[in-house]
């Protein structure tokens, strides 16, 4: 197919697969594939229906995009770039996958304004996107008023097969049906074709079915490499269903205008080389040199900015409305939406004395949990599935349901991995919400990738993780997390709380509520804790402090614990009464890693000896214990006992850690 | 309802009832609702169908029945007592969930007999079901002949509402369908209560539909409490359809026969307590003691005893026949299903010398599974859809699809988490097949809850893991990964291995393939990487070995490094020829740990300062780094460039080597 002269779609179509083209190219590396399929139905997407506002990337009321298949991230660059951001230049897009560009190899929400997330892991960017969406409809049955609609926009996101075989995407989908997210709209890039080869090999299954079996609407779009009328034609009717999300099925062509690569797996994630991007040009009458958009095409890309700048301007008039209409709200959301917490929210953070009775910091974790609730509306969140088990039920609200979506409950059913990539999505809405998510600690494996990206794309979630050692007891080893705690502290940039009261959990909780681009996981117990005598919010600012001191600067031996193990190692300490012995509690390494060598010495201090009490795997505490230390831990899985039994046969009594902590001094 | 008098069929499903209510009762602890549910579907299935032999569990071609729905575990006990396992007795029942129980919280095979995988963790049986009907095909292909056949059984899976909620048994499930295994059967234990409530909260979408999408064969059974004959019904049309998996969607009350709380979350997870034992009792109608089951109710399901007998009996006959007729393949049969590797497989290893070209170790790791893969046919497995990236392909033989069986490539297609639950059910159907997959290894989070129960179910399953570190380049920080080898070795029993080039490939190989009851990780390179002098196959089995030595007992400082590393510590040692400085290599942490002080001392000194080089995160080095050395580390997510401009920016040079290296000697 030669291509003598174009229309002004065509050329902005190509506008985008040849940037895609020449920065791979450049790169010798990258994914021409998908940009090069998906122009199509992005050009309709982006020139017709996408509602944003490429000089202001933050406007609050902008459709949000998820390239939720985000090894094609320039296709997003090219976009970007083509509708007038500031954030990616012709020469970042030049920079693309370079040391310190804007242009890396998937979307970072956290290098480039105008990505909304960051993807490349499959199937993470579609739940994503049902978080956004969830937040979208939270948010307008909060603010929204008959006469004044403050917020009203779609999120749409655009898959591939391979974010349709993760099952992570399926949980969420799942949900975004049952919840009948009808402001979500995916477009599924059909391409047949995986990094394998055709999905022929391992995805035959009826797509579309299982989507209607979800409660999605779903439209099929046959031809969706020059067929853009239909492309149009479909969106449009998935913005009329309103009850429900719509997947459009757009049947596209990997590759497309590549003459011997299109259509298969070769043009997937590989720079197409010299000629074959000669044959491309001459296949697709390209003749412009690398990197140059031609001027016609570029004109008509960037008429994004005005159209950009008037919808906001629109937004801005009903903005002044609503603030004079509904002065109270106004300040609410302005508050809300740019990050500031109410003032004094942390006087509502309960504090306990030794007098008070034991309880477990699950239930402290749910005083406070409450407590916050009620101080700081953006608190949104809940359990998959363990909702009295995790304890985090905000009883000030009511369930987010279809309908009901100013509720705070989120139930996110038996989707851990859904659950952490959906409050994602909440937290990058940008919005100030702050999701928190729940499970039992052990089953953070099941959501670990989304944990992940929690921590690396800086946005914050709360992950109220309970059941956090082998004492939960009877559920036996598959429910007793051993190495999880220590797996979790290996994330960079994630803060690991395991509080040891009811004073802990509410310091842990102040941090995680004021950290706003941090996420935080907290470790919760399943089994009554004393309080402590020594424990304070402001201790847990700092990461560790000393619960309990023998008098003198320089101890015989430190007791170093968290959690349930430091009302353990003080029982210890009183046996030890006649020995120079001190108490640290360490509720969280990472902030205590953050503090200067001044205060790290000070509360463990060179040349003491220390034993370690943690009812989970030494692995990472070497640096803690030194060469002269040791360490009372769970190196093997767990067993099925009653809690009590469980913790005595591995060593966690006072005697045990008495007979230690004599020989650590002998 | 009181029932006056009651049939033999409802004495026998009322026994399994209270059995699970007395053990949990006795326990404080269990979960009485699903086993009160679903046993009559288990009375039917168990009765009418399962083909097993409860004196010899290890029958090769008993049917396989898994629990998914684990937390239901009194309800396989139960099973296990009345049909007459000698692995489960009335005392062990009587014993549900106390300190060294053969009746643990969760099923675990290692612990009970009759319990072919572990489950609890949602969604991990149905996965473990697809690989067990995997096997099955798989060996019924290989040896079956048209006149004998050997292997022909079914899988069946019991899952319930929390099992279908999780999208890894969707992934599985979809791979299932496009599969075609006839011969597995799901019973969906379909009651519409999660622990949450009803499901109607957050589960909502049409199940019999979404498998209907996956391909699968679905029936409906609307009375599951006492219509044992739809069920049965159902059953004998699911093994009629032979060219598609069968969910059968039974609709049961959860905790069926409780008049206060049956059909509630109430009784799904706790003890029902002595009035509701007592009232329950009453409305079913039995008067026996607790952990009584009446003589005729026993009589009737310990038929299974001679049913089974002759059920193996009748196949020793066919495997008497298969013997006279095919005796090479008997004998093949025989080798691999007694776990017997092929006399002098490992002479298959490649070797390699320094002159032999740098390669990859994903390269190195290629031509060794193909290696391995002639000399041992019981090799089987493949990659999430990265098959020409991870380098697993077997050359030596075809595709596992639909009809070709026999063909030991597995296309798993963008589905991580279901592919390491695949490898677990192929690797616990016990009869000797060594099941690997592929993804890159920052993945692994994805499949983590899977790789844990590898190794917690004590079944061994290669995990081939490309792309081990931030040298990957291009791709950027969601596919880096950082902390992921830290976070695998903290898994209890799990073998990380990460070679530095094809001699410590194919040791790692070598131990991963002799030890069978163990699951392993090998982190392979992207990069080339040169073949060093020191390294070989043998020096693998200890963990870590003198790479370069200094020629003397006490260097002044060990460099201690593995995979990628390895190689620019020599090169820095070589710089450094002046002063005595060793370097250790460490393909295997676990392998180093299992070996007696003496020889841990030889390698690593007391005493000697150690500089630590890994591409990854430093957690969990503070004990071998200890408290006088140092390390190069990635103490942070990675970035976008190419591999070798990133290791330079993260210091893995020469030049930094050197320096810290003079640093700690100065």
């Amino acid at each position: 197919m030669v291509v003598a002269s174009q229309s002004l779609e065509e050329l902005c179509i190509n506008s985008v697969r040849f940037l895609a083209i020449d920065a791979v190219e450049k790169a010798n590396s990258g994914h021409p594939g998908l940009p090069m399929g998906a122009a199509p139905m992005c050009f309709v997407l982006w020139d017709q229906f996408l509602r944003f506002n490429p000089k202001n990337p933050d406007w609050v009321n902008r459709d949000r995009f998820v390239l939720s298949a985000g090894h094609g991230s320039m296709l997003q660059y090219a976009l970007l770039y083509l509708t007038g951001y500031d954030s990616v230049t012709i020469e970042d897009i030049q920079q693309f996958r370079q040391w310190g560009s804007r242009t890396p190899g998937h979307p970072e929400n956290f290098e480039t304004k105008g990505v909304e997330v960051t993807t490349g892991p499959l199937g993470q960017g579609i739940c994503n996107a049902v978080g956004l969406a969830m937040a979208e409809a939270h948010l307008a049955a909060k603010f929204n008023r008959p006469d004044c609609t403050l917020i009203d926009h779609y999120t749409y996101a655009l898959m591939g097969d391979g974010c349709n075989m993760e099952g992570v995407s399926g949980e969420a989908c799942s949900l975004a049906g049952h919840l009948g997210l009808g402001k979500l709209i995916a477009l599924y890039d059909d391409n047949h074709i995986s990094i394998d080869g055709d999905t022929t090999v391992s995805f035959t299954e009826d797509v579309g079915m299982r989507y209607r079996a979800y409660g999605w609407h779903v439209i099929e779009v046959p031809n969706g490499d020059t067929d853009l009328g239909a492309i149009a034609q479909a969106i449009t009717e998935a913005k009329s269903v309103t009850d429900k999300p719509t997947l459009i099925k757009i049947r596209t062509t990997i590759g497309y205008g590549s003459p011997n690569r299109s259509g298969t797996a070769g043009i997937h994630g590989a720079a197409l080389g010299a000629a074959e991007i000669a044959a491309t040009r001459e296949n697709l009458g390209w003749s412009h040199e690398p990197f140059v958009v031609p001027a016609d095409a570029l004109a008509h890309w960037r008429k994004a900015i005005d159209r950009g700048a008037e919808a906001e301007s629109t937004w801005e008039q009903i903005w002044q409305i609503y603030k004079d209409k509904y002065p109270a709200e106004a300040v609410e959301f302005d508050r809300q939406i740019n990050y500031r917490l109410p003032e004094g929210w942390e006087k509502c953070l309960p504090t306990y004395t030794p007098e008070d009775k034991p309880v477990a910091t699950r239930k402290t974790s749910e005083i406070t949990l409450n407590a916050i609730a009620e101080a700081v509306p953006e608190l949104i969140g809940g359990s998959a599935d363990l909702t009295h088990s995790n304890l985090t039920y905000l009883k000030c609200s009511t369930d987010f349901q279809k309908g009901t979506y100013a509720g705070r409950n989120l139930r996110f059913g038996v989707r851990e991995h859904a659950m952490g990539a959906i409050c994602n999505g909440i937290a990058l809405h940008n919005t100030g919400l702050i999701p928190f998510d729940a499970t039992f600690l052990v089953f953070a494996d099941y959501m670990r990738a989304a944990i992940r990206l929690s921590a690396l794309s800086q946005c914050q979630v709360i992950h109220v993780l309970t059941h956090d050692s082998v004492a939960l007891g009877e559920d036996g080893p598959t429910h007793q997390p051993v190495e999880t705690i220590p797996s979790l502290r290996a994330i960079p940039g994630l803060l690991v709380f395991r509080p040891a009261d009811g004073n802990e959990t509410s310091g842990a909780y102040k941090v995680a509520i004021e950290r706003r681009k941090e996420s935080s996981v907290m470790a919760m117990s399943r089994q009554n804790l004393p309080q402590l005598a020594g424990s304070s919010i402001e201790a847990v600012a700092k990461g560790a402090y000393i619960a309990i001191d023998c008098g003198c600067d320089t101890p015989d031996l430190i007791l170093l614990a968290t959690g349930s193990e430091v009302s353990l190692c003080v029982d210890a300490a009183k046996e030890l009464g006649d020995k120079k012995v001190r108490v640290v509690s360490m509720p969280c390494r990472e902030l205590f890693e953050e503090q200067d060598e001044a205060y790290r010495s000070s509360i463990l201090p060179k040349g003491v000896k220390r034993l370690v009490v943690e009812a989970a795997s030494s692995f990472g505490w070497g640096k803690y214990i030194g060469d002269e230390g040791d360490m009372i831990s769970v190196d093997c899985f767990g067993a099925s006992a009653p809690g009590g039994t469980i913790m005595k046969e591995f060593g966690f009594t006072v005697e045990n850690v008495v007979a230690k902590a004599k020989k650590l001094m002998a």
